[in-house]
């Protein structure tokens, strides 16, 4: 039944607000292509400065500048613009924690094309113009993953290596499935000088791994295993078999499929470690975590975001003996932890 | 001087949310076009049964309304979706102020595009993409325009045939300048009937206009006045030129020109009503008039979103002897009179 719930007094301007939305993404993206946050950082604070800076058109630096300013990515007053906290720590490119590379992802040419196709996907109940079949390789796509997302990576990884007990520093090996950048095994081989970590993943999204651990200088105890992760050799006797970003790509029983591999690869008393976007059993809380379905019906043919229920049974049906949600402070995502 | 000036704990959740908004856009839109609010609106509650009377598939639909939930277009309690109040104001195809058709405007690939290529154009200082004059004809986007807007327009038309006194029933002789689906004119006709209104726009977008007046019942006092409002005669003797929504297109020696042409259309005492987005002299507040200019960016040659000052300036400029701001209530625009 159709029952109206809110009380506040009835205007069209969220409808208007969701409708441009679109260009809030636009103007961000611009902004991080042109390297705007970059250029306030290092002194330019006025449209005209600025847009010497960057080389782009006074007008255009100005609209865009007072847009990023009433969706609050920078400040103004007197006419001068300044980077908000989040932008000096996330959005200068000087910054050890920049991410503007996610853009590249995020807001790539293949998920706006998706996007566009939502009607026609929401009719089919899975996607109508991607590769939407994610056992599959789709190399164009992860390597891009690969060479933007690291950045999102640091928080959960730091937090996945201290669940692996990294700083004890004892001999470990560990599986890093859809390993992507690498960062999850390469934050553990960081910490413990005793671990060893092989990255699965496609070849030519390895090749991004390979390169991050070389700069992390952990290479020497970097092992590729280039493949599908259904198909591959994947190794066993694992202390830790990490599942980060992999699952909800996935139907049910091509997540359990997983799952019973990544059981037979781990050593008795081993743990699959997953990160993933966890709503709870409402789907609609965490806002984050649960929204994050759309974009797996946007792109691909039965991906979702899992519920912990749902997980739980997934992996007792794969023969792990519990799991445990922990959430990561500060980020949307939560991680599991599965004891075989 | 790059100075962090927010408080609050640094997290990047709100780049992450930015870059995923237009999904936003996309899933409203979606939501619009399968006709989900008035499924709702009839009785169907639950991603099943909604599914069947979209003819849509459960999955996609049950992903769709939990997302529209989580932006706060849909409730949902134990499964069981229901309307906001706002969604069935507006969203429901059966309410009087049903306004789905601005998804085909706002959010239409003519306006995606536009912002797909927005570092271009800020580059640029002007679309790098559309046909950014204004001036000339562009039958396509504005007989969608006319097509799609109109329950936009019902608040706002309103409290200009208030400001136009046609409650009055005075005789009076209006044009409606750009009129679209003219419905400025209309209300004032519909109020007043012994007003005779002049709608001017290009000839394919008055045939919508000519309809609304048709089914308004006030067709035998709507004369029409196809061509550029630059060259067309636009005939004289006006109470009143409204001028909704056009002068942001142009760049201001372009808008003082049509001024001049309204100043010389109007009588003596007669008076310019402007329906505009204007911001404060900041430029960044209210939110959504001052972030108007990103459109303009995006899709004009060298549109605006003009401060109070700017139109005064501009008025004053044309013969006008002085301009008063009148804000819309519950709206997000203002009205402008400027008296001859």
């Amino acid at each position: 039944m159709a029952t109206p719930t809110t009380s506040h007094k009835p205007s069209p301007e969220r409808i208007f607000g969701a409708l441009n939305a679109f260009q809030g993404t636009a103007a961000l993206k611009t902004a991080i292509e042109l390297d705007i946050f970059t250029a306030i950082a290092d002194g330019a604070d006025q449209a005209s400065s600025i847009a010497q800076r960057v080389s782009a058109a006074e007008r255009g630096v100005r609209i865009l500048c007072d847009y990023l300013t009433i969706q609050k990515f920078l400040t103004k007053s007197d006419g001068r613009y300044a980077l908000t906290q989040e932008s000096a720590i996330f959005l200068n490119r000087h910054s050890p924690a920049y991410m503007g590379t996610l853009a590249n992802f995020l807001a790539s040419d293949e998920a706006k094309r998706n996007f566009d196709a939502l009607t026609e996907t929401v009719k089919n109940g899975g996607t109508s113009v991607a590769q939407g079949d994610n056992t599959k390789p789709n190399d164009q796509i992860w390597v891009n993953f690969a060479k933007s997302m690291a950045p999102l990576a640091a928080v959960s990884a730091a937090f996945i290596a201290d669940l692996a007990s990294a700083k004890e520093g004892k001999a470990c090996k560990v599986l890093d499935i859809a390993a992507g950048h690498g960062m999850f095994g390469i934050t553990i081989a960081k910490q413990n000088p005793n671990a060893q970590i092989t990255a699965a993943d496609w070849a030519p999204v390895l090749a991004v791994a390979k390169e991050n651990a070389l700069a992390a200088g952990v290479a020497d105890r970097f092992t590729l295993r280039p493949g599908s992760a259904f198909e591959a050799d994947l190794g066993d006797g694992y202390d830790f078999v990490l599942l980060t970003n992999i699952f909800h790509h996935f139907d049910m029983p091509t997540c359990e499929k997983l799952m019973r591999r990544v059981h037979a690869a781990l050593k008795p008393g081993g743990k699959a470690i997953t990160l993933e976007f966890v709503p709870n059993e409402d789907r609609i809380t965490p806002p984050t975590a649960a929204a994050f379905s759309m974009i797996m019906l946007a792109g691909t043919d039965s991906g979702d975001a899992y519920t912990l229920s749902e997980y739980e049974r997934m992996f007792r049906n794969a023969g792990f003996a519990k799991t445990t949600l922990h959430p990561v402070p500060d980020m949307p995502q939560q991680v599991l932890l599965s004891e075989k």
